[in-house]
């Protein structure tokens, strides 16, 4: 049952009107929020994508729309014409709060039944029926805001590289499998049985051949696959606003990648990001965060302790020193006072990162507490908090292991863990940026024993680096980068090769045969036969880049039809099952 | 083998350089379009995006840059820093032609083999070579020109959107098996062995949900995919700008949609185009054009002359007459003289259209030549020329069928068959738009014995013919519009069915049983069940926009990367074969 338009035009949304529209007539389409029978008085709450508007009905104003508005339910789609008026007593919670609009009649464009979830804000729903009845979750006001937050922040980015003289050009999605590394979804072909097409997990091969081409800068919003295991923040598709520039070097792409987010982060957010931002090699990042996605909105820095122990006959340094290894700690600032209890959950915590272990030293008020005391000498202690600068009431955290990756990780993670218990970051609205740079190309896979490269295969190294690149491939840095914002990775790029014979040189780096370089990427190898320029680009993670800038931390909010944990959508339930023909055509049979 | 920058930065753009340069110091990168080295004098073509410039190296002004320039060929990366001075006999074929650059020194980004293909406009080579090259074809001005042209209409769309309230959202592409009639591509699925995602042919249900959710305004530029055989100009993949809009008729969604063209044409060829553009029912396209695409830049109608020879005892238009056909005309003027040979080929050509034959009257000076005269009375004769208001000169084209769909059909190819001979278009640089309105709802599938939807199932009855649903469904009519351009669709849409009951009864219309429906479509009822606005969208085939406006015929020229006729990509050669692995853990077996 509907009624229909039969001509009838909205004349404006629910959300617009205000005092100036006193005595207009108007026409609004929306849906029920609620609505009162009071007496003589129905009101009705309505909604539409701009906000909600008081409609009022009286027995007296016209007894037919007052009888037709009374048999409205929550959720139902009306259309009402009549006169804005002020309001009796103004509802300083809404914009439209000093008026409403006088009913003369109504429309009923369609009923509802009483909906599964409630339309409001902070819905605490389970997710399952969040996501079946995505089109109602969806209603509700803070995921709209998402929506029309993203829409602009893809509008800013479109605006922002056409004015840079970038263009916009679509890559195949139906392609041929891309070297990222994860899981391809296929596509089976139906004119060549038994052959797939690859959906692209980066356009990035794409992207460098356009290079070649001489299109001097592209860059595409562009949808990308992996057929992965889904963590927390994980889709099987996923947007990345993907970019490439000819003739530049590695401070050109953060130049104006950096312009790019300050542009984006000023037009959704208003906010003020100062260029240019901090660069800090990945060296660095991992002494002192223990992490290559340092969070530095707080400090608690990794130090190095080893000198300060070096001489020291403690069982547990000497054997981390020895080997190798590394003593490191964190301050825990005016954390001396923690139980026991508590600091035996934090050393099970770096546990879980293979530590083995943590020390810890509480300096409190006239006394030193520690359980390392009686291996070290009073001038020990005192150094280790004298490095770390230790005030009364802080607490000394330390691992020490002959692996410095367990050291710097354990460190890290605990570190993390720490601002989080000690809520260090509460409140804080910061959105700090860094470029982590110079990272390693390679790094060793101990398990298949081999080379691996560290971003992907096309990564250019640093010029000074690549006479190491047979001698010591770990020690040969990239021209890569990546941009950190508050601890995590808002994208990633970096110069890419543009020389056939460094390019087949990394392959045989990373264990290709020269035949099975050709057969997978021959075409890029090819391609740059003919003069191909220095080239490299970027791609920022799109739907990360909307969590930040809506303030969610679920990807799920930020994608209007996601799937879950399973990739399976609850709402058309896909995957599902096809007809027997359709697998026939293709040549395929299931198992 | 290639110098790395350094440092080096590109100052300006090769096409950017003017008399108003003269003087400066620049620095340049591109490809070397020709090398000429006439003594003491290399003369270096260079190109990159934006244009060509001349480079001028003398042994004179630096003997070391002008050794180095000798060695550079054809498509080497080059970059070349020097004084921008007049030159001495301008080309005034060149943007750039007042001025060269004078080499003083040069850097060797990369070197080039022999191109397989020529670096040239209106390049003559074979499709497959092409393809496989893209990197190269794409290199080609006219083809860089048609990707700026693509980057900019896509814009203009954006812009346009946007500022007319509309959000675009992002539909999946992994998802549910859409109804639009044409084969799916299958995504298997690794969780669910045996299951399969279908990729979209179009976001068609998403944005009718999207609509329920309250968007109000949705747009999306949206890849969608078809496992058809491919003809001229079909690709697997596809773009289009597809839209939706909510509490809205169909007479608002053109007017919208004809905005949006229009602001298109103007900003990308700056052509005006008029608004309101012509609405035509598609009763009136099928009689007067034989198409529901009538290509309205020239005249040439049918005219139907059944009236005319009512009384004709000639059996092959009785035949037709008797059993419910017509007897149909079009005038070719000037065409009286046209050879015998010729008039038979016009035969043969609509007999592939299944007419059965083509009569034909000759109006020459003082004579009327037809082969039919001995059937017909001269008054028959005389009132047929009357009423095709032919002139001395004019040759008469008829066609009768029993069925009027073969005689209007025939026709209406033989009017296009006829201009194309003719050269009627010759010059034309016209855009005709015209909306084709009022379309049929079902069409019957004869071999199939059942109603199908002549658009797609979503589609909206006119409100006077819903009586007719059930007693006369070949009558009834859709909110439908199509946008014809010179004879081809740009676009097309309708305002949906937004009343479950009415749906299913669509469905049931359709031969869906109750069971059937819900299983494919449940998704879509049961939202229905939560008060739907009123809503009608449209897509356009954005591939075949960026044709009209870049004057291309053929689609591949437009998409980057395009695959063949065969769904192959000669360029990454997908598809391809992949591990067994792979398809171990998606549980399918190849044949």
């Amino acid at each position: 049952m509907g009624e229909a338009l039969k001509g009838l035009k909205r004349t404006i949304m629910c959300g617009e009107l205000r005092e100036s529209h006193i005595d207009s007539i108007c026409t609004v389409m929306g849906w029920v929020q609620r609505k009162r029978n009071l007496g003589g008085l129905i009101f009705i709450d309505l909604r539409d994508r701009t906000g909600i508007l008081q409609i009022v009905f009286g027995e007296e104003i016209n007894k037919e729309a007052f009888e037709k508005a009374d048999t409205v339910k929550s959720e139902y789609c009306i259309a009402i014409t009549g006169k804005i008026v002020r309001r009796e007593s103004a509802n300083d919670n809404l914009p439209t709060g000093m008026v409403e609009l006088k009913g003369e009649s109504i429309k009923i464009l369609s009923e509802s039944e009483t909906p599964p979830i409630y339309i409001k804000e902070n819905l605490d729903a389970s997710e399952n029926i969040r996501l079946k009845y995505r089109y109602l979750d969806l209603r509700r006001p803070d995921m709209q805001r998402i929506y029309v937050i993203r829409h602009k922040a893809a509008k800013a980015v479109r605006d922002f590289m056409d004015s840079h003289g970038f263009l916009e050009i679509e890559t195949p999605i139906l392609t041929k499998s891309t070297p990222e590394g994860a899981r391809d979804y296929l596509v089976p072909s139906r004119n060549y049985p038994g052959m797939f097409y690859a959906l692209p997990q980066s356009p990035q091969l794409f992207k460098q051949l356009l290079m070649v081409s001489g299109f001097d800068r592209y860059f595409q919003i562009a949808r990308c696959f992996r057929d992965e295991d889904l963590r927390a923040n994980r889709q099987p598709e996923f947007t990345q606003i993907d970019l490439e520039m000819s003739f530049v070097e590695a401070e050109d792409v953060m130049d104006l990648n950096e312009k790019l987010v300050q542009y984006i982060f000023k037009t959704i957010l208003d906010v003020d990001v100062k260029l240019p931002m901090e660069r800090m090699p990945y060296k660095i990042a991992m002494e002192k965060y223990g992490s290559d996605k340092p969070d530095l909105r707080f400090g608690m820095e990794i130090e190095n302790i080893s000198e300060v122990v070096a001489n020291s006959e403690f069982k547990v340094f000497r054997d981390a020193l020895d080997n190798g290894g590394s003593v490191r700690a964190i301050k825990a600032e005016n954390c001396a006072g923690m139980g026991r209890k508590q600091i035996d959950k934090l050393t099970d915590f770096v546990k879980t990162f293979k530590a083995k272990g943590l020390a810890w030293i509480a300096y409190k008020e006239g006394e030193i507490k520690s359980p390392i005391a009686k291996f070290l000498s009073e001038d020990e202690m005192k150094a280790i908090l004298n490095k770390m600068n230790a005030k009364v009431g802080d607490l000394i955290l330390i691992v020490s292991d002959a692996k410095n990756k367990i050291v710097l990780q354990s460190l890290g993670q605990l570190r993390l863990h720490l601002a989080k218990e000690l809520e260090l970051l509460k409140n804080n609205k910061e959105f700090r940026f860094v470029w982590v740079t110079e990272f390693p190309l390679l790094s060793y896979n101990e398990e298949e024993n081999r080379w691996e490269a560290e971003h992907h295969p096309f990564t250019m190294p640093m010029d000074e680096d690549i006479q190491y690149l047979d001698s010591d491939p770990g020690r040969v840095r990239a021209k890569a980068y990546d941009m950190v914002l508050n601890g995590e990775e808002l994208g990633g790029g970096s110069i890419r090769i543009h020389v056939s014979s460094l390019q087949e040189k990394m392959f045989e780096i990373l264990g290709f045969t020269k035949e099975k370089a050709w057969e997978r990427f021959g075409f890029l190898l090819e391609a740059f036969k003919y003069g191909p320029p220095p080239h490299g680009g970027l791609a920022f993670g799109f739907d990360r880049m909307v969590m930040f800038l809506t303030g969610t931390e679920n990807i799920k909010d930020v994608v209007a039809f996601p799937k879950n944990q399973n990739a399976f959508c609850p709402l058309t339930e896909a995957p599902n099952v096809v007809d027997e023909v359709q697998l026939k055509e293709l040549g395929i049979k299931t198992k």
